[in-house]
C-alpha cells in the first residue's frame, strides 16, 4: 500500500502515457515486469503504482522517489533503459516531476 | 493521509493542469479553496491530493471517489461549477478516470 502526504520530503513521478486502447493491456503488463525485475531494485525506489484509465486510452505511472537524484539515475541506469525503449516504441508518454502541496480527505 | 491500493473499490480522478509558472501558486491556492469548501463535502469524495511540478509548468490533482457517478454528479453540481470556471479560465486540464491494477512497494 502507498500513502500521499504532503509530510513526505520525496519525490513524485507522474508519467501519463497514452496508448492504444488494444495495447492498453501489453503496456501495463510491461510496466508491472519492468518494476518488478529492475526498478523497485534500485537506490531510492519507494513505490510504483499503475492506474489504467477507464476509457482505455491512458495509463498512469504514479512513482515515488527518495529524491530526484535517484529519479535521474535511474534513467542512464543500464538495466532501466532497454524497459523504457521497449515501452517507447508503442507509446507516448509524459513524465513530470512533482511534490505533493495538500492531502485533504473526508 | 491518502492510501493507494488495488484492493479498493474507488476510482481515481487524475487531473493535470498545464499553466503558466507565474499562475502555478494561484491555480494550487484555487484548488484547495475548491476543495476546502465544496468538493470534500460532496456524496462519494473520498481525497484529493495536490501535487506541483518541480518545473512549475504543472500541477495534478489526484483525487478518489467513491464511484464514478458521486464523480459524474459533481461535475453538474452548481456549487462546483464556479470553481472549475474560475480555473478553466486560465489553465487547460485533462482530466480522467482511472483504476488502479498494480501497487508496488519496497
Amino acid at each position: 500500500m502507498t500513502t500521499i502526504s504532503k509530510e513526505s520530503a520525496i519525490v513524485t513521478l507522474i508519467n501519463v502515457f497514452t496508448v492504444e486502447p488494444e495495447k492498453q493491456k501489453k503496456l501495463i503488463d510491461l510496466l508491472i515486469q519492468a518494476t518488478e525485475k529492475t526498478m523497485r531494485h534500485l537506490p531510492g525506489f519507494i513505490s510504483a503504482n499503475i492506474h489504467r484509465s477507464i476509457d482505455g486510452k491512458q495509463v498512469v505511472n504514479y512513482a515515488q522517489w527518495r529524491s530526484r537524484q535517484d529519479f535521474e539515475a535511474m534513467l542512464k541506469n543500464p538495466a532501466a533503459i532497454p524497459h523504457m525503449q521497449e515501452i517507447a516504441s508503442f507509446t507516448k508518454f509524459e513524465p513530470n516531476l512533482y511534490e505533493v502541496v495538500e492531502s485533504i480527505g473526508v
